[in-house]
């Protein structure tokens, strides 16, 4: 039997023990996971930027995987923690919106994180990762049901992210999910939706060719492209985008076909 | 029975290959190591901070871990390797002090590494890291006795970075260990010895309110609380209390009762 | 039989989700390799120092390992993918010289990579990470034979990174490799042509003395000595040579002996 697959995406960052400090309660508990980071670099407290970041991933990993989301500002208040059944994977994270882009695309089951045998105990108010979610996770991962974890909740928070607005019949508004490390700024455009178009623009920035790879963008010009996320990203070959642009997550774009 | 756990705790950054070097060469010698980083990124040469680091992270891991630090400004300089071994488990390093919190709170013996049977020919003056550290650390995970590696070392380097100093009957005098990625700092004042406070202060910056959580503290106030680490921390909800007060790790800090 | 090692070099950072997608794929394939990073920090689109720093790795793993580089400025033209097959291990990526210090040091066997059987469908113009280099080579490590991947190559991409040229009877010029984050300024003279020298220049900076470990460096003065790399390094006791000279990657540097 494989050995179960789990996975980390955090604001922690590499600097600091924490990530590690996870790792070591799950390895107490489940001895033969594999453990996989997704990314410990997302901004800050960025829930919307944690949320891309984790469907972005999700999809690629075999059914069983459980993947544990902690961008958390509200740790220590009322938030309650929760496990996710989605896409025959698991979701282990605080019902803050952080897997809202897995609500918004899969058929989905959320449970409230109860049942205090399977937390770190004594359970601090500064660090559920080490000793709520790393921990549920681990059990899951070792075999626990997640009727075990909680009962199913009816209420939730489910932010929208993907929700670009029509303007006209020929413009819709949307926004910047994201900015990866080239720069690349990544929309809320579904590709699919915008087989063709006009312009996409961002501030005063337009980029009015698609093109399908970045080695195809002539040099020195920005472009749209159907990205790997499946969104529209504008892009410079070889340059950066974001920069070029002068823009970041959440500000406001716009396509016109 | 689960694989042997070897953790890394560097100061070598992610950029270069360093990193994967000592992996690759643990590898070769105990091929089922579950391999965990805790960082890579304390500050160059700190020592303190790679003391603090492997002294948060050792203790949330099984029996029998083994812990690699190297924060090693003395390579190639007569100073010592070791292998210790402190709450049942073994920690791997040059004798400079970076296992320092481990000896204040633990029962220990120090061995020095010297069994060159288990060291990768020939030695380089530059990167024990890759020829004696990561090689004994994977024979010690492997099976390999402590006692096989070198003899017990009756004195070592034991810096004492933990003692908060009292001044008078309400003041103690204390130290930033470390400002973690989110801006808390992180002090060396037990969180235990002080279960109610007048005032923190760092420089000019005063913190008078205790709370439990970082969500309870009132947005834009300076606050302290009992970290996840054991130790008071000044903190800035949703922001950077060490960029607001413009401190960093080594400056002095006052707690008055 | 010990799990497959499989690594990865990039330059996709650890800030997005790219790095823990391929891993993900990976394990959907060849669920119990052991997945090393080598480094995901390579400079964008930094072939050269891709070339490096997977050249200054894969001699450390055991036989067998697959080793995957993917810094790819061209994804998505016609630039071909490859398989290489050299000092006993696999090398997966693309044909623009990321390879080309293995090319250099070691007898090979270049492979096209063409059998779409061990793709992603549908492939994507933007991510053959995902899509082509990370499955092909969790194939190779799940046993596949590399023969099974496609044809041997009689041309491809061979940059000569290493070629130190040289100027009269005592100088010699070569090139800036690297610059490691302790600030060590590695050129492409291998450590073993110069047992002695006079002076490596970089720019108006110059190192007269060679020494054997950065201790025994005088603080403040810039030495040479014998890198970990094979190379020699300029460097600088507890500081940073390449800051202190102002040099980075790709310049000048001579040797007078």
């Amino acid at each position: 039997m494989p050995a179960p697959i789990l996975t980390l995406t955090t604001d922690f960052g590499l600097s600091d023990h924490y990530v590690g400090v996870m790792k070591g309660v799950i390895l107490g508990i489940c001895p033969d996971a594999q453990i996989v980071d997704i990314s410990h670099q997302v901004s800050r407290y960025a829930i919307g930027e944690g949320a891309f970041t984790i469907a972005q991933a999700y999809r690629y990993f075999p059914p069983g995987t459980v993947h544990v989301a902690v961008v958390d500002p509200g740790v220590g208040s009322p938030r309650r923690p929760i496990v996710v059944e989605a896409a025959g994977q698991l979701f282990v994270g605080p019902d803050n919106g952080v897997f809202g882009m897995i609500f918004a695309g899969e058929k989905h089951e959320v449970r409230l994180i109860r049942n205090r045998r399977y937390f770190r105990e004594p359970v601090s108010h500064t660090f559920h990762g080490r000793d709520i979610f790393a921990p549920v996770a681990a059990h899951l991962a070792a075999g626990v049901a997640p009727s075990s974890i909680g009962e199913i909740l009816e209420t939730y928070v489910r932010p929208s992210f993907e929700n670009a607005r029509q303007i006209d019949a020929w413009t819709w508004e949307g926004e910047i999910l994201k900015v990866d490390r080239f720069g690349n700024v990544i929309t809320n455009f579904h590709a699919e939706d915008f087989p063709t178009l006009e312009e996409l623009a961002v501030g005063q920035a337009k980029a009015r060719r698609l093109v399908r790879s970045y080695a195809e963008a002539p040099e020195g010009e920005l472009v749209v492209l159907a990205g790997s996320s499946g969104y529209l990203e504008v892009s410079l070959n070889r340059g950066s985008a974001a920069q070029e642009i002068g823009c970041r997550a959440g500000e406001v774009c716009r396509i016109r076909v």
